[in-house]
């Protein structure tokens, strides 16, 4: 057989498929979402027999909600317009440079793009996603920059009896010399795992890109799993292939906490690491920022950098952990301890954002020194994502 | 504020959004797909204003459908069943142990399963899939036992004048002693890319599992990209969120044989690998096949292990490449220095099943020894897991 037989005859299975799903959308190839020049962005969708379809995403206006638990911000969803082909097509209004998320609504039903294959997880819902460049989210884009490697790997924790999964950055170069790097230990929220930074967080672009800028010192991002009732992300452990939920036990009881050590004996024993304070960072967002207020709290020498990103604060005053116990002793023990940054990130309409105040209270009463940095918009990954790019250029100078 | 009163505002923002998706999915939680316990799969879709819904995916008996290449097998799609909430839902005939994907149709229109967030890619097509267990699948699960690291890393290839991604299975235990490991090279077919093997191949579960059985010797697999027109992944590379497309410039041409070396390279001079033939293994599916006869011939003394899965066979007779120079010498060369194994597996139904039954004729004639192994199906993944899953326990013995 020729390669050319060979080659018409690999396109005709490709073909074939594509032509099942082309009879299901229409002849022509859609290409959605397009980022036009003028930073405006067009969607498509070809579904000739639906009555409405509705564009929804965090690139559209907002409008205040009433929920349950108080307003809340919510995006005015697009209708889109019909073509005498079937296809409905909607362009947005210029957009700021930034990663976006987005669905369709056909008559009521959540729909993903079919001519969109870059999806994000968060929890148990998936969106598409499209990159406005131009600006701040060039850092989220890969670039023609030098790359460091992202791994999965697994370490063994005592703390925890069993097995537990990281995903870990090593900068460009790391394997090839014998320089020794630091590290920052990047933390995830609620209902968040070892792939939220590298998904949602988009950490290795945002440090290959910092880094080869200048902008931040090489160094390894370690990024662990939070719940410590899970070895590892949902479809990633023994568990199998569930619906991943929100809660977990024992997330905010001090267990992780307690056990941190193991990860960082790990980390320390597997990698060249630069093992001392000023060469070791934590930071999380949400829950990961009230892992990292507490674990820095509870090993006070441990770490020169702490970054509270939009934190969950304190905990429940009967939770009964010798982690939570003595908070301002411990906090007054860092301050004698000595670290080079305290760095407090939260947005402007976060429902943490009174916890966050007043815990910069709490440290001016202690006379605590931190850095405050507030933001814009609430509890969301382009918040986030800002805080990460604000944070490492600040670390291990 | 206390964390209690945190939670339940963490839980607060999450269900705000859950909420939403509920108004759109109706208020109970779905599960979908639910593996029953006599391995009948139960799938749900919330939809009350749909007229019809079916479901699509390889699990599903099939039938002849004449296409303009000739016949193929499609799927019987089955008709869901809407109850009094408006939830539809089908339950499949007992199956086989096998990685099945799957789609839903909406009055016309593809849609996924919101309920399942196991999703993957092939090409530009993203589909839900779900494990059922009790066989042969129980190798594509992770399970609890020693799991090797999967990293996505960047090499530079002179010969390509590019840096390039590739992914990389190191087994249990790599990091920690001095053993140096043999090398299996795995290559995607024509659309694929770094990331095929690993994802639709589960390759790294695969391989931890057959590892810890016993069956395998440990070794690392290395997942380049044979595409080199790309130098990584659609999404992975400065080209950015692209849509993918099946066929790419300069794939069959000789060029990616001709460069192969800067993979070999890279990979010996970076991992503590045994840098002998006997150590190094190459197979490929498809193209990966097509590009693993010509890269073992061409470089005739280099593997002692050659694997053609549903491969593509001969260039193009006015392929001008001094790669796809005198075939036949070649190989004569390969006997002469000999091999240890020259596995060749086909599906009965693959279209390129009479190549794979002429090229066997050639190394008859030849004097070529190797193993022939025919499967039931065509072109398939479910054939690729299966090939690998028998011609990895062959090798490095």
């Amino acid at each position: 057989m020729k390669s050319k037989t060979i080659l018409l005859a690999l396109l005709a299975v490709c073909t074939f498929s594509l032509k099942a799903q082309q009879a299901l959308w229409g002849g022509a190839p859609i290409v959605s979402p397009e980022v036009n020049d003028d930073k405006t962005v067009t969607f498509r969708f070809f579904a000739p027999k639906a009555d409405t379809v509705l564009v929804t995403g965090d690139f559209l206006p907002t409008e205040k909600v009433k929920t349950p638990f108080g307003e809340a911000d919510a995006p005015i969803n697009a209708l889109m317009k019909k073509d005498e082909k079937g296809v409905w097509s909607y362009t947005s209004d210029k957009l700021a440079s930034e990663l976006y998320s987005y669905s369709f609504i056909v008559d009521g039903l959540k729909v993903s793009d079919p001519n969109n294959v870059y999806m994000i997880r968060d929890v148990a819902s998936i969106t598409d996603v499209f990159i406005v460049g131009g600006g701040k989210a060039d850092l989220y884009s890969v670039n023609d920059v030098p790359h460091g490697t992202v791994a999965r790997r697994w370490y063994n924790s005592p703390g925890n009896e069993m097995a537990r999964r990281l995903t870990i950055y090593t900068p460009p170069r790391y394997e090839e010399g014998k320089t020794k790097y630091p590290v920052l230990y990047l933390l995830h929220g609620m209902g968040g795992d070892e792939e939220a930074w590298i998904a949602l967080g988009r950490t290795s672009q945002i440090l290959d890109n910092l880094i080869a800028q200048g902008k931040a010192e090489p160094m390894i991002v370690v990024m662990p799993n939070g719940n410590v009732a899970q070895q590892a992300a949902p479809g990633e452990s023994p568990k199998g292939l569930y619906k991943p939920t929100f809660q977990l036990p024992h997330t905010m009881d001090g267990t992780y906490e307690e056990t941190f050590m193991d990860v960082i004996n790990f980390v320390e024993s597997n990698y060249r690491v630069k093992k001392d304070k000023a060469h070791r960072a934590i930071a999380g967002l949400s829950m990961g920022g009230y892992h990292s207020l507490h674990i820095s709290r509870y090993y006070p020498n441990t770490f020169d950098y702490v970054g509270l990103f939009s934190a969950a604060i304190l905990p429940d005053q009967k939770m009964e952990s010798k982690v939570y116990n003595d908070i301002d002793g411990t906090l007054k023990k860092q301050i004698e301890n000595g670290y080079k940054l305290y760095w407090i990130g939260i947005g402007k309409t976060d429902f943490l954002y009174k916890s966050s105040v007043d815990f910069g209270a709490k440290l001016d009463s202690l006379g605590m020194k931190y850095t405050y940095v507030e933001s814009e918009g609430g509890h969301i990954w382009k918040n986030w994502r800002d805080y990460l790019t604000e944070f490492v250029p600040l670390l291990f100078k």
